[in-house]
């Protein structure tokens, strides 16, 4: 019993090791390192050095934004100032611009005539329920006394929108600065970053523009500007209103100094994709501001704006070194330089002068017929399942000496 | 020297491959194949083609929204139009349709009685520092004369709120359309997309509404058609208010072409985690419109609005074939086939017939007692450190000579 | 022909295992369990048990957030409630509670003179496009009569707004309370989880507060709490204004019960990256009431608003078990085991007594000159491409009895 105990532990710790066929050939030699380099470098180069396979990434990014626009423009000989036109007002990542307004003012609730033209009421009949006027149609034909064609009545706010009107943008738009306050923390690594730097004075910061080479780092920009780099003619986006999105990107590699992990800003227009569909080209929107007569009345003004909307969007990912993929690409990487021994076995065996000869080293022969013929010699083998050191070296220098006579 | 280098080279450039033992057994063969056939069959259909496990995929979507909601409603008898319901009004990812408002209007600033019953100053002391109320409590118990029972007395706008009030909501927000505009990019592959064709024109994006089977890709929703795919009850959500998911899934295969990387819309409600518990059931705010007399006292209307809430989210992958993937899953594919081996040569090794002859085939012993005796018998071959093809061949004949010795 | 094709079968059904040496070493037989034993640890206890690798990672949370906040302060001796001091109103999941307000009342478009010290016209043309006063500087220095210094007019609305002026915060927003309503969803597995239990009854929420070790389910949560969680002095913030980030995070682990899928939820102050650029200290924003008068005139009340701004930030991910991952990774470990052989032919081959020995047991040696040797010998086998099991039997005796001449 305590031998065969023994008997485990040293089996146990035997080492065992790939018996290798050592090809002196300098044709198969060089293909091999050629192989074995192209695999290096690709792992190296590629995977490890571009890629940064050793590195977990976090794209988790958690981002906080304040933003703050400010200037003054001309809408219709008055001034704005940002509380006229900026909304919604507390500074988020997403807020507009009026750049045009069409104001109606002093509409009550009551029932007028809409601009669509009828002569008897079951042309306004045919409108129900339609949503593309300013109320809900009643089905009356409002004509004037002693006329043909007059306009259909609708309930709603009176008197009815008129939107065709054309008015002048506010251009002074180009003049408008954007204050961005970013924060992000990436939660994987508890890295925190803002987006200018601490030694950024406040004057300093009051001062400057932002400009892609010369003061990438300034977190105010002139509207203009942002118009420019996505290529947009302000005139028409002031008019027809627009959605321009400013990109933050943060890709940090925090295996460098923490300082390196900057912000990088892009800008484009937002609704390119539709370009070509007109229906959606354009942004805008209706508000109202409500008034009370003395009496009690409500009235108010209604507000058509055409505005240039900013998406402000943060995006990032950061990467540190970590263990696990570096050891899943590392083992990957020497099982391919491995891989290449199948390319050179192929040639050494196929395509070489003496591939049998390099056959026979490599590959050594064992068939059923031959067990069958040793083990009718040595029955008694069979039976023991866990053979001793003796028993072991026995049978293997019968099936040897077998393999032998075969051959 | 010279003769040293030349010897390393050589040695740098053999090629050392494994020795196999080719077993010619119809058994264990076709365990192997058939092993391999379903490690390689599970890689291929399961890792490659079901879970594109060669593509890296961009999770990192970037969004921009825009919503616009028409419909008049009736709302105890006023028209209600789009200024008038929706909030917040310039076009956000998230906004609500307001569907039943509680409305008090003329409030002042002052002291009045709250609803709470009291019959001395001490019951209303009790309940200080309380936000059930609409105003701060004062502690004084305000009682008609006369009255035993009366009314604390709160500070703040009056006359007080009184949300007991039963109204019905505006049912016509069924009839209303929401026209999403949502323009994705996936920063990875700078791949831009709509959710609408290029080919739809105007008409036909103003006439369409969305149907998941007839019309997918319509960009107009009609909130009645929205709230039946949630499967709710529309008079109670606009009675107590709710949150619905509009969800915009994007999921791109970049390997196709560009056109099927189109939007898949479903819809949710939000609040259903908290059905049970009935105290966060619905959705319902507070806002305040604010006048002025005439003398400049500032007066405010209360509105306290059951709303739909709509979150229109974004989320969506794309994926394209990518090197690194493919390489890591491929190479992983090719050890696991090799690992099929490991299970073989257990059955080879241990069940079957003369698995001791393979065992012997497979194994070639060599124990430190053989090595010793070996090294004894030439104990030069032990000083050279980099031995030549000479020596290296010698030791090897001579150890193979004193194996066969032993055995 | 079918004699072929057998052969091919047959052929194709042979299994090749690799020929192993054995080395029975207690030395080497140790070094390469244990380090077996350390990749092996390695890989279960912080590969599969810490880092759970075997599992995919769901990292697209879906959220869906609801807010509402309650109390009532006094600002300059005016109760507030909530419709007054949250902005937006309607619960999203970025809110504003205004501490500090700079009201301006009565304001009228105009001209009108700003703080702005001249002495001549040209001091004020100097100013022209500046954004730093409350309207347009028009370049006239408006001086009283018989007085030498005066202040530049400017153009916008008038009276212009004077913000050196301090007033008390509201600093009972310290006790104002938080509700929190928080619905997520995690796409890949579709699972909806809610940020308080089922369980919890409507009265048990409406009495609670959140405490991170007696209460951390609560939903509600006090201000001063939150603030104090953050470090942060609260007369400070009320005073300039801040950002509170409120993150709720969610981490499960699906493998487990879907009830250990719970939020956890941690609170910062988002503007500290700025602490030291005293620029951007604080947080407000300017917002107006907008007024008519009788006879039509607009006027309205500027606010300038010091807030306090609460980003609910919802993050999280979730893992569960899944065949990819964990192939991959038990690959990843087996074959890392598998180049424990490295390490210890590295020791058996250059470092142990007998090392050569073991090099002659390990590699058999074959040179280009042997194969070229027995190809002269018999030149038949090089033109049979496919040999069959006989000619390859043959070739192989043939080589090893010219490899044992050589030797």
């Amino acid at each position: 019993m305590g031998f065969f105990v023994w008997g485990c532990i040293t089996d146990f710790f035997t080492y065992e090791t790939t018996k290798s066929v050592v090809v002196k050939s300098w044709c198969v030699g060089i293909i091999n390192r050629l192989v074995q380099l192209l695999i290096i470098s690709y792992f190296v180069g590629w995977v490890f050095i571009h890629e940064k396979a050793y590195q977990v990434t976090d794209t988790g990014i958690e981002s906080s934004l304040m933003t703050k626009v400010k200037g003054f423009g001309y809408h219709q000989d008055q001034v704005m100032d940002v509380a006229d036109y900026v909304l919604p007002p507390q500074g988020a990542g997403v807020f507009c611009i009026m750049t045009k307004l069409i104001i109606t003012e002093n509409q009550v609730r009551g029932r007028c005539a809409e601009k669509f033209n009828c002569s008897t009421d079951e042309d306004c009949h045919k409108e129900f329920g339609s949503v593309r006027y300013n109320g809900i149609i009643t089905g009356v034909c409002l004509k004037p006394s002693n006329d043909s064609m007059g306009q259909c009545e609708i309930e709603g706010w009176c008197p009815a929108e008129d939107d065709s009107v054309e008015s002048t943008p506010m251009l002074d738009v180009n003049n408008f600065t954007i204050f961005i306050k970013n924060s992000i923390r990436f939660p994987l690594f508890n890295v925190t970053r803002g987006n200018f730097p601490n030694t950024m004075t406040s004057a300093q910061i009051k001062k400057c523009i932002y400009h892609p080479d010369t003061n990438p780092f300034c977190p105010i920009f002139r509207v203009g500007d942002v118009l420019r780099y996505t290529g947009q003619n302000v005139s028409a986006l002031a008019r027809k209103g627009g959605e321009i999105g400013i990109n933050i990107q943060w890709k940090c590699n925090l295996d460098l100094n923490i300082e390196y992990c900057v912000p990088r800003y892009s800008f484009t227009r937002l609704d390119t994709p539709f370009a070509k569909n007109d229906v959606s080209s354009g942004y805008n929107f209706r508000f109202a501001k409500y008034f009370k007569t003395e009496n009690g009345t409500d009235f108010r003004t209604l507000h058509k704006a055409f505005a240039i909307r900013f998406d402000v969007m943060v995006t990032g990912s950061a990467g540190k070194f970590d263990t696990i993929p570096t050891l899943i690409n590392l083992v990957a990487a020497f099982t391919s330089v491995g891989l290449g021994t199948v390319l050179c076995d192929i040639i050494l065996l196929n395509f070489l002068k003496g591939a049998d000869q390099y056959k026979a080293k490599k590959f050594e022969e064992v068939s059923e017929a031959q067990i069958e013929a040793s083990v009718a010699q040595s029955p008694g083998s069979q039976l023991s399942l866990k053979p001793g050191i003796k028993s072991s070296c026995d049978s293997g220098a019968l099936s040897l000496g077998t393999a032998d006579q075969v051959i």
